[in-house]
C-alpha cells in the first residue's frame, strides 16, 4: 500500500491519513481540488514530494470536474485550482513545481477538453512513478555514504509516507540496510507533530532497522559524545546556495553535527530546489497554529497551563556551510553547490 | 506555598508533586529517608537547588527516626542514609553538597542523640532560608543583564519549583519583570518531561509575565532570525573549567545561540559548582527511563508506535566556551571562570 493511490476509473485521490498513524491505518478520499488543498493543509499528507504530487492530482480532479465549455475556459479553472493548492502550504518549493508542471501542459497543449484532461492524468501519473525511481536513484547516492556500523540521526519523516515511494533521506538509510550494513537509527521524534516518533519509528520497525526515538534535544549530547556518526534529513525548499528549508529543528541538528565534525547530509529530488532564490534567507516560512505545539499530553492529561500561548514555525534554514553535501538523483552534491549541481544534472543527462 | 515546606512538629517534609502540575496541585508527605530518596528519584521534586534541600531533609528524618541508642550508632546510619540519597539522582551536585554539609556537622559534633539530631534539622532550615536568599541575590546579578524589550529563550524550569523559593534562571526573568522591563520570554518545552511547557508557564503566568511556548528544535529559528535577545538556563553541575551539566537540550541551545552572537548564562548557586571535576567530560549523565520518552500522547492516543526503543539521556553538558557569563550569588562571573569565580567568592566574603 502506498500513501498516495490514484483512482484512475473514479478519478479520485486516496490519501493515507498521516495524522492518525501508527495508532489507525485509515484513508481519506479526495474527489476534487477543494478537499486535496484541505487535505494539505491539515497534513493529511505531508512530506514535500508527496505533497508536490497530491497537488498535481487535485489538478487532475479540478480537469475532470471543470464545468468550462471550452479549453479557454478550462484553463482558467485550472488557474483557478492552481491558486487554491498552492496556498494550501507555502514552503516546500515542491508544490509550486508540480502545478507548473501540469499548467504548462494545459497552456501549450491544442487538445480538446476531454483530450486534455487525459493528457494532464498521464502527466501526474507519470510524476508519481519518476518520484519512485528518482527516490531510488537518490537513495543508491545516499547508502554509498553510509558505513557499516554506523549510527544515523534523523529528523522528521523522509520515507515512503514522504514520497510516492521508497523516501529521500530515510530511503538512503533503507537501501544501507537492504545492501546489508549493520546500521541504527536515532530518531528525532520532531516536537510538534512527532513526525520521527510517529511515522519514521512506523516505518523503520516494517524494514527491520534498528532504531531508538530521542528528543530532539538529545541529539546534541549523542553527537558530541561520539555516538553517531551522520546526520541524514530531507529538505523542503532548497536555495540557490544550497541553504536547505527544512522541518523546524534541523538547524539545531545540523549545527550540532557540524560542530563534532559529523557528516550532515540534506537528500531532495531536484524537484526541490528553487534557484529562483539566492539564499535561505529569502524562503517563506510557514507557521502552524500553536495549539499543535500545545496539544501535547501526558497520561491523558493536557501538559500545558490552560490560557498559554505558543509560537510555532514549521520550518526552519540550515545555512549551507553546515551541510558536508546535498543528496541528490544526480548523485552526492559537494561544495560549491549551485556550480557542482548544475555539473551533475549535465553530466547525468 | 512554597515547593518544599518542613513540618517541625511532626518532623516530616510536604513536597508539592511536580510529576501533576500544572492540572493537579498535590502534596507527598516524605515521613523517612527512604521516601525521601523514592521522592527525588521518581522527581516529585526536580531541580538542582531543591533536591539538595531535600536531602538535607531526609537526613533530618533518618536522625530523628534512627534505632541507635549512641551518637556513634546515629552516625552509623546517617551514612547509611546519605548513601541511600545520594544514590536517588546522580548529575545534580546539589545532592551530595547537601549530605556533606549535614554529615560533617555530625561526624564532629560532641552533642548527645538527642540534641544532635536537633542540631542537624536547625541546620537542613538554614540551608533552606540561605537558599531564598542566595536565589534572589544571583537574580539581582542576573536581571541586570536583561534590557527593557528582550525576549529571553529559557530552558526546563529554574523557578521558585526548582528551588525552595523564588529560582534561579527564571528568578533572573521575574526580577527583571518586577523591576518594570518589559520582557516576554521564548519556553522551551523542554521535552521528555516538559518541565517547560508545564512548570515554567505556570509559574510565569502566577509572575504575569508575558511568553510563548516552542518546541525545543525551534530556538534555533528565533535564535537564527534575531527574535532572541538573551538565553537564561540553569546548571545541575559546573565543573572547575566552567562547563556546565543542565537539562538534556541546553548543549543546543547553548551552541545556537553563541554562533548566532546571541549572549547565554548559566545561573546557580555556587553549592552546584564542582571543584574536584576538572571539566564536564566527567559529570555522570543520568540516563532515564525510556517510558519517559515514550508516553508522550496526542488526543489522548499514544504517538509512538508499541515495541519502539528509545534513548533518554536527562541532562547534557554545555562547553564553557559557550557561555557568555555564569550568574552566581558572587556575581557574574566571566571567563576565565575558576579564576574570576574565586576572586569573586572573595571579594564578597
Amino acid at each position: 500500500m502506498r500513501a498516495i493511490e490514484w483512482n484512475q476509473k473514479q478519478k479520485t485521490l486516496q490519501l493515507l491519513d498521516q495524522r492518525k498513524l501508527p495508532g489507525e491505518v485509515t484513508m481519506v478520499v479526495c474527489e476534487d481540488q477543494h478537499q486535496t488543498a484541505e487535505a494539505i493543509r491539515t497534513m493529511v499528507t505531508r512530506g514535500a514530494p508527496i505533497i508536490g504530487i497530491t497537488a498535481a492530482f487535485g489538478m487532475v480532479m479540478a480537469a475532470y470536474r471543470a464545468q468550462a465549455a471550452d479549453v479557454a475556459g478550462l484553463r482558467a479553472e485550472l488557474q483557478e485550482a492552481a491558486r487554491e493548492l498552492n496556498a494550501s502550504r507555502p514552503t516546500a518549493v515542491n508544490l509550486p513545481w508540480a502545478l507548473t508542471r501540469i499548467m504548462r501542459i494545459a497552456n501549450v497543449s491544442t487538445d480538446a477538453t476531454a483530450q486534455l484532461c487525459e493528457r494532464l492524468e498521464a502527466e501526474a501519473i507519470a510524476m508519481a512513478e519518476e518520484d519512485v525511481a528518482i527516490n531510488k536513484r537518490m537513495s543508491e547516492h545516499g547508502a554509498s555514504l553510509i558505513e557499516d556500523g554506523d549510527t544515523i540521526i534523523h529528523h522528521c519523516n523522509t520515507g515512503a509516507l514522504a514520497t510516492v515511494d521508497w523516501g529521500t533521506a530515510l530511503g538512503c538509510i533503507r537501501m544501507a540496510h537492504e545492501q546489508g550494513k549493520h546500521i541504527q537509527v536515532l530518531v528525532d521524534e520532531t516536537r510538534p507533530r512527532l513526525q520521527g516518533a510517529r511515522l519514521t519509528a512506523w516505518e523503520l520497525q516494517q524494514y527491520g532497522v534498528p532504531f531508538h526515538i530521542i528528543a530532539d534535544g538529545a541529539a546534541g549530547h549523542f553527537l558530541h559524545s561520539g555516538q553517531a556518526q551522520k546526520v541524514f534529513f530531507g529538505a523542503d525548499r532548497v536555495a540557490a546556495n544550497g541553504d536547505v528549508a527544512n522541518k523546524i529543528g534541523s538547524y539545531m541538528l545540523a549545527l550540532a553535527a557540524h560542530t563534532n565534525q559529523v557528516p550532515v547530509y540534506s537528500v531532495f529530488p531536484f524537484s526541490t530546489v528553487d534557484l529562483s532564490l539566492a539564499n535561505g534567507g529569502l524562503i517563506p516560512i510557514e507557521e502552524r497554529d500553536a495549539s499543535e505545539v500545545l496539544g501535547i499530553q501526558l497520561k491523558g492529561q493536557p501538559a500545558v497551563p490552560a490560557g498559554a500561548l505558543a509560537r510555532n514555525p514549521a520550518f526552519d534554514v540550515t545555512p549551507q556551510h553546515l551541510l558536508s553535501g546535498w543528496i541528490t538523483e544526480y548523485g552526492v552534491i559537494r561544495h560549491p553547490f549551485e556550480a557542482n549541481l548544475e555539473q551533475a544534472r549535465r553530466t547525468a543527462e
